[in-house]
Order: structure tokens, then sequence, then C-alpha cells
């Protein structure tokens, strides 16, 4: 080599190592957003009945996380709960690079324990609405949760125009605890977890304290955590509305008296812009609507969350849309909107088909897919106890977390034998009360071909009882998915494929399995790591409603030693 | 050395050698005894009243242990909760040799994850009667506990007759969690637990379900779990009664309507016989008593559990004494005994007093210690909470086990400062309202040296309110201790120590101290191990009133893989 090209050589060596250490054209600087949260019990009365929470720093719903976009986001979370582990699932954040961060127990890590402190660390990649909840046992609905909004960087701007940005996170909420429903759950006989006592609108509802049974000790009708949330509105101003469901079973539907909303997000997804009077939203889903403040400004508004696809007594969710400068705690003078008849699913599969991707914003789904699975739902008796299947068979989860299991070879973790595409769909009628008793449980989980394209199709059938069907959201960890489409009846492989919207389906994280219906997605397994797949109902889960994915695990690197300690990983922890 | 001795040697050697390998002319054979346990909730109604209880196999008590001396226990516990650990203590089982077997969570082991399976093996070297239970949080008020009774090899016998055994455990019961309770006691303002909803005998009690505020759902009074225990009794015959108190707070009388009761035994030690109509006991005692049925056979008689030592409206419990051939569902003609007034210290004291070391079977004591440990027993305010403290110490639970951070040179798992022997015992008031909020909190254990004669003394005082001492049943793991002596006011060492009682006290794991008094006791630090000594009743615990002792932990041999995987220790555990 002459000299010119060694001090060439070495000169462009400099630039890139500088590059490389300093970064390169900092399009924006990402930010470090640190979090310190300790998770304890409280006595909490979100719908005036006293019960004992699970918080975070004494909240619940817990802090929001808002952060914008490539930030990263450091999560000091100790667990002071006396004898019970934790941890908490980023819901939408696809983990890109980070699979052990998860936050699912028995999938990406083990539980916390009381006392230790567990860090979670992650970039947030792409704006939206996200949430975070528990994800082990049945938490959540101890009160586990709250919202994480990641913001379009500064000089940047969304494709449509508001004021202001509020969250809403919707709930249902039970008076007895995670333990007693679990309990109830896995027991012969049977013991249904039931309606829920109340529905709240940003970790606040009402409940009748005047309800027959109801001790006096507990319910306090004036107690100030159970006071209407209130959003205050500036007259003829937009409002972009954030709205986030992690009820732990209900499907709602949200209005607000009045007022008008014009779809534009779903899931972190620009959606294009359509208009309702209410929207309906699944467990695990998340909207932003855009709300202007146009109407009579002299009186306050009933925001209302009523209970869909289930004949529930549960009374509806409120909260107050508050006009400035009325007083937000002013009732407004109307009866708050009825909302629409439960069991009308007409209006529910509209809305699902009328969700596309925005144009101009559209990610083209693969036109062609390498394997399509049938997922059957069914509800079955496994061995005396209700369980939820997919092709009959009802997930168990392990306690070795599968992302540990592959990585490590711990084959005898969990069940190795592969998992069916399908099973009996052909003949089975999706339209008669499961008789069939002879589901299996297993831990087994499907093996992606990685970077491969996989369609699902989540077909919907009668459950145990005659002329029933339930809705299910089903939430897909690690990815979002295009929502190729929704029918009614049987899925038919010849006709229905040849239906889906290839053209602009919106992608999710989320989606419903409307009474009697199939949805089918598509997503590319090109996130190396372990994904959990399931109804985002917690019970349903929490009865085996649910699959595992790995995909290109091979190409996960170390992992790190903070979510190692149990099952047959409990060794695999090195300070 | 001649031919002639070094054939002897030889020969001598070698009859050695078959003696160690084969054991040397087995008085007994020691058996193996095992018992698989799953530990879940379960919706349990002992008191009438349903609520989410711990149980082992379904049941609460757990199943009884029955051994004889020299077996080896061996229990494959499996964590079925569903998201919270566990770890069982075998109370009044010195772990000779197994320190690691202590259950003790923070102390002995770290806890028991959900799903996995520990197994406790331990021998149980001496006949008595003993415990179980959960010693994690405050789980055993949740209903994890039960008997072990070891009784004497074939051949052997007691020093005294009876017909039958029969076990009973008195416990206090709570309508809410140990987990609502846990949080109250850890909160600013301090929510007391209050007193009992019930007292149980051998897990059933009587809950009023026309209290106010009872919600008729969860209260039947006809519920078969709530039918009184009945222990049927043929006349003439004796009875050696085993009574063990798992109570959460209380302290109890117990009698036997119109028969006298013998004792012969406390915390497996033989007691010189003396004769009670009322047993007192306190929370982690046994005593064995021998009833004759020689009362009118006719028809039965109530067992009568009562709260003394505390103003409280719980209702006596009640059980009943059935004569054979009456039904023993049949309730006894007439009124319960009501019992001693809660107040009256004397006949508590001078039973205390009255228990001594059988004659035959003393085991003197050291006649001279080698160290004083002074406790004075105070409630404080510590930061705004309220806590219990040793010598102004209130001591805090770490979670590194203290074992293992003693074997493994673990330093910062816990305070290194030492302890105080005694603290401004001679200027403080016992008898005043305790004022001092400059109590602090410690994980800081005291060091004995081994193989050394410790006593402690631990002095009562006046609580945060006027006129008002409790009473503190004090429990050390590992050892039994010599009781020396009890007091009224605040002990003088150059007075009380020379009325100790060196000739004949009774040896025992658990030791009451009375109101306003104090109680000495001598024990030998001959057991390689980290010992817990605290106060048994859950929520004094729980709020600091203990103490852990190290002796020996250089002797203790390695430590199994099995205990390993909390705090510091995390990644210690070698499958």
């Amino acid at each position: 080599m002459d000299e010119f090209l060694k001090k060439r050589l070495i000169t462009f060596l400099t630039i890139l190592c500088l590059i490389a250490c300093c970064g390169s054209v900092p399009k924006v600087e990402a930010r470090v957003r640190r979090y310190k949260w300790e998770v304890k019990y409280e006595m909490k009365s979100p719908d005036c009945y006293k019960k004992l929470a699970i918080t975070i720093n004494g909240r619940s719903p817990g802090p929001s996380i808002v952060a914008r976009v490539g930030d990263t986001i450091i999560v000091e979370l100790k667990n002071s709960l006396f004898t019970e582990n934790v941890a908490i699932h980023w819901h939408g954040i696809r983990q890109i690079g980070t699979p052990w961060m998860d936050g699912t127990e028995g999938v990406t890590q083990c539980p916390i324990l009381p006392a230790d402190t567990f860090v979670y660390k992650f970039v947030v990649d792409r704006p939206g609405t996200y949430l975070y909840h528990a994800h082990y046992g049945m938490q959540r609905e101890d009160g586990l949760y709250g919202s994480l909004r990641v913001l379009l960087n500064e000089g940047e701007s969304e494709p449509f125009q508001y004021d202001y940005d509020r969250s809403i996170i919707l709930n249902d909420w039970y008076h007895n605890s995670s333990k007693q429903q679990s309990f109830g759950l896995s027991s012969i006989p049977f013991v249904w977890v039931g309606e829920p006592q109340s529905i709240l609108i940003q970790g606040r509802g009402k409940f009748d304290c005047s309800t027959p049974g109801t001790p006096t000790a507990l319910c306090n009708a004036s107690h100030p955590e159970c006071a209407p949330y209130a959003i205050t509105v500036v007259p003829g101003k937009t409002y972009r509305l954030r709205i986030g469901s992690l009820t732990a079973l209900s499907a709602l539907s949200f209005e607000i008296e009045g007022h008008n909303m014009t779809v534009v997000e779903a899931d972190g997804h620009y959606v294009e812009p359509f208009t309702v009077k209410n929207l309906f939203i699944y467990s695990g889903e998340t909207y932003s609507v855009l709300v202007t403040a146009d109407q009579d400004p002299s009186r306050n508004y009933w925001m209302s969350a009523k209970i869909v696809s289930r004949n529930s007594n549960t009374t509806n969710g409120l909260a107050i849309l508050n006009y400035y400068p009325n007083h937000p705690r002013r009732d407004p003078p109307t009866t708050p909107p009825a909302g629409p008849h439960w069991d009308d699913r007409r209006p529910r599969l509209a809305q699902s088909g009328a969700i596309r991707a925005r144009r101009g914003f559209i990610h083209p789904p693969p036109q062609i897919s390498d394997r399509t699975i049938v997922m059957l739902n069914t509800q079955n008796n496994v061995g005396g106890y209700r369980r939820w299947s997919i092709n009959n068979v009802s997930f168990n989860m392990p306690h070795t977390p599968y992302l540990i299991a592959y990585k490590h070879n711990l084959l005898d973790a969990f069940d190795q034998r592969p998992l069916s595409d399908g099973h009996d769909f052909t003949t089975y009628n999706i339209s008669a009360v499961q008789t069939n008793p002879n589901a299996t449980t297993s831990n087994a989980a499907y093996r992606l071909k990685f970077n491969t394209t996989v369609d699902v199709i989540l077909q919907n059938a009668n459950t145990m009882n005659p002329d029933n069907s339930e809705t299910h959201p089903w939430h897909l960890h690690g990815h979002d998915f295009w929502v190729l489409g929704y029918g009614v009846g049987k899925f038919d492989a010849t006709k229905d494929a040849g239906s889906f919207n290839l053209v602009d389906p919106i992608m999710k994280n989320t989606v419903a399995v409307h009474p009697f219906g199939w949805t089918a997605l598509r997503f590319r397994a090109d996130n190396p790591g372990v994904w959990a797949f399931h109804c985002h109902i917690e019970s349903h889960f929490f009865m085996g409603m649910g699959v595992v994915f790995e995909e290109g695990v091979e190409r996960v690197g170390e992992l790190p030693s903070s979510i190692m300690g149990c099952g047959h990983a409990k060794g695999f922890y090195k300070p």
C-alpha cells in the first residue's frame, strides 16, 4: 500500500470511528427516560368500594409514561409486595432487539421476587398509544396497569390536527381479588368470575353502595377516589383522545354525549379517518379519536362506557367532558346515553371492518403467506376443569420462560411435540354447543421459520352454552399484524382468503374475533424471540386461551441475567 | 508393638469398622416418612365465613405429621399459589445438622416460587408435640399450619399413663387476608389488624353470621366446615390431649367443662405434673395434658378457648368433648364456661411459674452464663410507622437469608454493625407510656460465640397507650432454652438473677413475657446456624419484634442449592 492510500485509509477509519462513537448526524437526540417505580399494595376505592389493589407508587392506574420516538425507557421496578412476585408487560412495544424485556412471566422472564428490583430497559421506536400492565397470573385485575404514550419528535407532525392530547384507560373492576378469581377458575366445580362490579374510566367508576349485601364499612359513595373523571375542554378546540382498554373481561362501547369522534389511530398506526358516535373497544386495543368541543358550552357532557357482547347488568361507566369554565364536578343536565344494544353484533363488525390504514401511511402486506395456522377457539371441559382451547389444546404456562428454555436448550422445560396448524376444522360445527370433552392441555409452542410470513385465522365458535359465542380480543406480543379480514360463520379458505384486504389493511397488535365469526391476520416472523399470542381477557388466557410463537431465537443475543432465577433457569442468574 | 497386640488391634478396628458401617446394635429402625404436599388456595369457611385460605392438599389445618423419634421427615412441597411464594417452618424441631431446613424465609432459605417443589428433609430427634406453619410475611394467618407429633419408639414408654392420644391446634381467625393486614401494619396512618373474628379449635370456629355488616353470601351458619370440632371419649378412659396454639395474636385460656387437666408436657419436655382447670397457652406453645373421662357419661361437655390479656370482644371458641355413645353433634346442656377474667394476670404468671421439668427428666442448666442480653421490648413510632423494638431497634427482615449471607460472606446483605446487649435499661421507665420516637430499624444479627451459654432477659414495658402492656410469646428457632424465671416489674440483675431456678427449670422453645414483667431464659449456643428469635404474634414480628442469632456458622456444612435463588444469593442455585 502506498503512503497516500495509507493516509487516506487512516483518515477514513478515523472518521468512521468518530461517527460510530459520537453518533452520525443525529437527526433527533434520543433521550433516556428513567422511572423509579415501587409496586405495592394500597387500599383503593376506585368505584367507591374499598379493595386491596396493587399499585405503582401508590397509584392505579400507575404513572403515565410519555416519551418520544427513539427514547430509551428505563423503569427500575421495586417489588414491595410482601409475598407476591410480579412482572410488567409493555403492551404494543415490539421490543426489537430486547425480547427479554417484554415482561411476560413464563415466556420472556422469571417473576420479580419481593424486595427485588428489576430494571426494564427498552427503546420506544414508534409513535403511538400503548399500555403497560402486569403479566403474571391475573394480577392485572388488581390494578397494576397504566398508559405509555410515544410522541413524534419535535418538528415532526401527525397527519391530522388537534390542539390538545389526552389519555384515558378504560377498565372493568372486580371487588374480589385476582387470587380469588384464579382459584375459582381453576377449581372443580368451576367458579366463574362473573360480571365486573363496575366500569372504570381512567381509574374511576361508581358502584352503587346501596346494592343489597354491600358491607357499609367498605363502600363510601362520596369517597374522593370515585368522583367521576373529568376532561376539561376549551370550547372550539380539538382534542386527541387516546383511549385504551385494559378490561379483564368486557368489550366496551365508548361514547361522548352529543359529540362525534373521528378515529385516527389504532394500536400505534394511523387510520384512514372515519367518524363514529360510539367507539367499540376491546381489551388490549388503543385508539386515538379527535373530538371537537363544538357543542353548547354552557354545560358538561357525559362520557359513557357500556358493556357490549355480554348481557351484563354492570352499570355503564361514566365520566364528564367538562366545558371550561363550567365546574368539572357539575353533572350534565341530561340522562347519560344508553349505548347500543349489547347483542347487536352488526355495528361492531362494521366498525372493525372500517378500520383501514391511512392513505400515505400504508404498510403493504406481503401478498402471500408461507404458512397458515387456523386456530379454532373453543370452550372445553378438560379433566373436569372448564378451559379454553385452540385446536383442542388448552395452553398451560410453564414456569421456565420459553425464551430462556430455547436459548439454553432446556428441552424438558416444556412439551416439545409440535402443535397442529389446524385441527378437525372442516367437520367442526361452530354453531353447535361444544360438547367435546377430549381437549388436552399443553405448553408446547409454535415454532415459526424466521422471516417468513404467517397467516393466522382465528375462528370463533359456540361455547358450552346454547346460542352463545363470545368476543375474544387476541393480542400478539412483539409484532403488529395486518388485519386481513373479518367474517361471519366458518372461515372458508377458498372463498374467504380471496376477500382478504391486501391493499390497505390496518396493522394492530390486538384484534377482536367476533361471536360466531373469524378474523384473519398476517404477520412477519421477523422479530427474534418468543412471543405470547393470546386472548386478552384475563380469565380466558388464564383458562388456556393462548399460544406461544418462537421465531429466530438463535439470533437472540445473550440473555440478561436479570430475567433468570426460576424453573429450570433457577441457577442461571449471574450477579 | 508385638504381634499379639497388633492382631488384637486389627480385630478391634475391624469390629469398630463393622459397627460404624452396619450400625451398632440398632435399637430402633429409623424410618423415612414421605409427604407430598401441595400448597394451594381454597375457599374455606372455618368459622362459617367464607375466606380464601392457603391450604395444604386442600386442608387447613394441614395434614398432621406423626412420626417416631429418629425418623427422617421428607416433605415434597409444591407451591401451587399463582403468584405467591411460600416457606414452612417446623416449629420446635431444632434442625441439628440441617439448619437450612428451618423454613424461615430471610433467615434460612429463599422463598419457594410458584410451580416450584422444595424438599424439606430433617430428622425428628426427640419425642414431643410440635407444630409447623408458614414463615413468610404473615402467611400463617391465611391458614397454612398444622401439627407434628413425634412418638417414642416401640417398647419405650412415657413417664405417665394414658389410653389415647389426641391433638388439637388452637388458632384465631381473621376475615381479611394477611396481605390486607400486612398492608395496614406497614402504612401511615397505621391500620391495626384488630381483634380476630373468631377462635378456632382444630380449624373450626363460629362467627355470628347475624353480625351487622356481614354479607349474607359469605356467611353460612350451617356450613359443615364450621360444625364444632368434637373429640369422642370413652367413659373411664384417660386421654393425652396435645394442645398447640398458633394464634396470630391471642393469648388463650383453654378449659374443658367439668374436667381437670394434668399438664405433663410442654414444647417437647416432660413437666412435673400439675393439675389445672384452665390451661393458659400462648402462640407457639404446645402442651400435653391428661384428661380422664370421669364425669357423667350421659352428656357431652364444652371445650372452650377464651382470649385473655386483651380486652377482646371475640366470642370464645367452642368444641365438644363427646362422651361415647352420645351423638358428637349434641350440644352440652350447659352454658359453656365463661373462662377467667381477661385482665387477671396473677393466675397466668402463677401457671407459667408452675411449669418445671419432671423429676427424672431434668436437664440441668449450666450454672453460669457467658453472656447476658437484656432485651427491652417497646412499642415505638419509627419515621411515622408504628413498630415494635428490642433495645430501641426494630427488626427488618432482609431478603438474602442470613444463613447464606454468613456462609458466603455476603457482608452487604445486611447491617454488620453489632447490636447492643442492653440499652438504656437502668433509666428506662417500663411503667410509663412509651414516647420515644427515636427507635431505628436494622437487620443486624446477634453473633454468639459457639458453645457458650447465653442468658436473655426479655423485659416487657408499657406500650404507647396508657396503663397498657401486652403478653409476648417469644419463640426461639433451633434450640430449647431453660426458663429461669419470671418476674413482675423491671428486672433487677442483682436481686432477680439470684432467684433463677437452676434446679429444675423447664426447657421450652416458646415462652410468655407477661405484661409489665420480665422472663429470663438461658440457652447453649451449640447449634451451628442462624436462628430467628421473635415474638410469635404474627403482627408483632412483622412490625419488628424479633432478632436473629448466629452461632458457629463456620461449622455449617455446604448449604443445599435448593435454598438459594433470592437477594444476593439469586445466582447461587446450582441444579
